[in-house]
């Protein structure tokens, strides 16, 4: 396709899509439970085109000497598929949200006011590499009365193709229209260009990826996106503090894993608890290999542990999403120099405070300004499922709208409803 | 001041708002209450300077041949200060909803999660001419505890500086930060530019004017904007209906004021009662002077009507928001074709169906994509006032975060709160 062609291709996806959407937003839970308990069923019996599809495009991606990490995050196993048809069916299983009304609440005029919660409509999703977002975007799209126009990476496009046939033969089964969910089949980047400046077809963009491809469509959108930069997210330790806990709970929050957006990359301590506190962490990230980017304080302490891989912390450390075995330290005089160093250099994901003071903990919840603020847990706990919403179809590091994991309410909006008998206004 | 100063100063009023902001988050309800029954009270006593600052407004109006519609809204007569002063009052006596938590529901993992209503930060409000809406914005932003910077028309620059300065007056007789609410003291239209597009002090924009100012600022804003574009809004009267009831609602939501966004621009009549209520509306516009674009069917009907002013509507007609005595009519040939109709030309901003048929309501309620869709009620009543609001700083026409009348719930935003006992993630 010449780019001429992507673009009337794409806005085709969007007109479909479109009238799709009305028909979603009409179906009764009933029907579209019916369609993602069809599609677990199918993605179970179709093994062997599925193992197919991703077949080749795993023999591309070694052909073209992807790295080992991201060859991995391609496959599509037994497991991941298990994993994504069992997500489906807990989807179907949970209560129906669209149409739900608020309390109607009399107004002095004698009108009855409300809020309706309704699809979005249409909602574009750009994604990068592991095909099983195909199958997690289709059935929050389905299960919120949306309809949705995916794009996945290049690299995945047979996986990806395989399932979305999966997905449209569920909701044909189910009486939807399989416009519901549509796949962009044509791997040229115009399409993402076309699809996230589209008004009139789509009403919402959200890219799950690299912070390249995500600011990239912050910046070029002209819908609204649901945007997750990055996770820059803090582990306080405060004055006092279980010190057994907080060394359990910091060592969860960073080296259960690495790559997360919601591990800890910076860990505050206070002056009061460090000299206690910091050689026992030490110690644990020093066996565990985790280097430490400190300041003067927290090294002068630290240098006492063996093996320990101590650096300078520089300005940028405050700032750094590390993704890595790699942590900043840095003692603080307590909760206000926390919260003012969380509120500078955070990416306002997730920060969370240990510590056994009441009053401290009940400021730290109101003045971090993040998505998620903590009290005695791991900030690996930020995350749609661990939160009960049932899926999540990305975290949200916006004010607006959605805040946070989003899942199905996040696809959703509220309209008012106005009961009347004939009211006028004088 | 020079393009390069004009920056600079809008980027100073950035800083102090930000830092004001804290202030405000941490400040109780008391306090901000305090603060809006205290400019209550300026306001009442200070109808001297303010009439003398509003007469400097006016006579530049007047030598400029501002039109006299426009010269008649930079009044701030006695009742306008009256008004805005009991607004102030009413807001103090509404409940609080900053830093409230709703329940925090028990996960599997043992954490306890919910979630805690925060103001957004600082807001941009760009407004024209009227200069009460400077104490509206202010109120509103005390109420929430946000921090806001106020950019008014040029033409009421005096009368907003002497309200600001009431503002500033009772914020600090508070104990709040003054810098919580500042008026952008320059003219220049580069400082619009400036505040819509400086992320790291501004976190939401609201434009409230004409559709030219609002359409630039969308385009250009770096940062969310709720937006109000356009209330081409609709009355259906439906098959059965109450024919009387009908008419007096039509006639409402039509003519009792022209230019608010929220008077019906577009009627709609099911074919099965058009020749019983048609020359019964036609009527009643005929005497008000109400000129009809009809289509065949309706202007059929409608031609035995005396002195009704007739005209073809053309496909234009049924996207206008004419804010004027004109209204657009079709007769259509039942509940589908109205909502069709609606959800095509609309500006979903509101919509309402007249009607006996419970079903027919019920289908109107939920499938017509409008920020409020109303039974039996007149569209006049789409208003934050009127919902029960309290007070209203726009009405939105998106879908996303504030959808229809935007209150102190609109200037808030939800943020995750997670309680543990030292729980970490397996």
């Amino acid at each position: 396709m010449n780019a001429l062609n992507v673009a009337e291709y794409v806005q085709t996806l969007g007109l479909q899509a479109r009238q799709a959407a009305a028909r979603m937003a009409r179906a009764d839970a009933a029907t579209r439970n019916r369609a993602l308990t069809r599609l677990a069923a199918l993605l179970r019996h179709s093994a062997a085109p599925l193992a197919e599809a991703n077949g080749r495009d795993l023999e591309r991606a070694a052909a073209a000497g992807l790295p080992a990490p991201l060859q991995d995050r391609l496959k599509l196993t037994p497991t991941v598929i298990e994993t994504v048809a069992q997500g489906c069916e807990q989807l179907a299983a949970m209560p129906d949200i669209v149409g739900e009304v608020t309390s109607l609440r009399q107004q002095p005029s004698g009108i009855r006011v409300g809020q309706m919660r309704v699809p979005i409509g249409v909602f574009g999703m750009v994604f990068e590499s592991r095909p099983n977002v195909t199958v997690e975007a289709a059935s929050l799209s389905i299960k919120s009365g949306n309809a949705a126009i995916l794009r996945g990476g290049s690299e995945a496009i047979e996986s990806n193709k395989a399932l979305a046939r999966l997905v449209q033969q569920a909701l044909r089964e189910a009486g939807l229209p399989e416009d519901a969910v549509q796949l962009v089949q044509t791997t040229d980047r115009e399409a993402v260009g076309q699809l996230i400046a589209m008004p009139t077809y789509v009403d919402l963009v959200i890219p799950r990826g690299g912070k390249g491809l995500i600011e990239r469509i912050s910046r070029e959108a002209k819908v609204p996106v649901i945007k997750h930069l990055d996770g820059n997210c803090h582990t306080y330790v405060d004055d006092p503090v279980d010190l057994e806990m907080a060394v359990r709970v910091t060592d969860n929050a960073k080296t259960q894993k690495y790559s997360p957006c919601n591990a800890s990359e910076g860990l505050l301590v206070a002056r009061g608890v460090a000299p206690a506190f910091l050689p026992r962490m030490g110690a644990v990230f020093a066996a565990k290999g985790v280097e430490m980017r400190c300041d003067a304080q927290a090294k002068a302490i630290l240098q006492a542990v063996p093996g320990a891989q101590l650096k300078d912390a520089t300005e940028q450390d405050w700032y750094e999403e590390y993704l890595a075995p790699i942590i900043s330290i840095k003692v603080v005089a307590g909760v206000d120099e926390a919260i003012a160093h969380i509120n500078r250099y955070s990416s306002h994901h997730t920060d969370a405070i240990l510590t056994r003071d009441h009053l401290h903990a009940q400021r730290f919840l109101r003045e971090v300004d993040s998505a998620s603020v903590m009290v005695n847990a791991s900030t690996r706990f930020a995350d749609g499922f661990e939160y009960g919403l049932g899926a999540e179809i990305g975290i949200s590091t916006d004010k607006f709208h959605a805040r946070g994991p989003v899942g199905i309410e996040g696809l959703t909006s509220l309209k008012w409803v106005v009961l009347g008998q004939g009211e006028v206004r004088g």
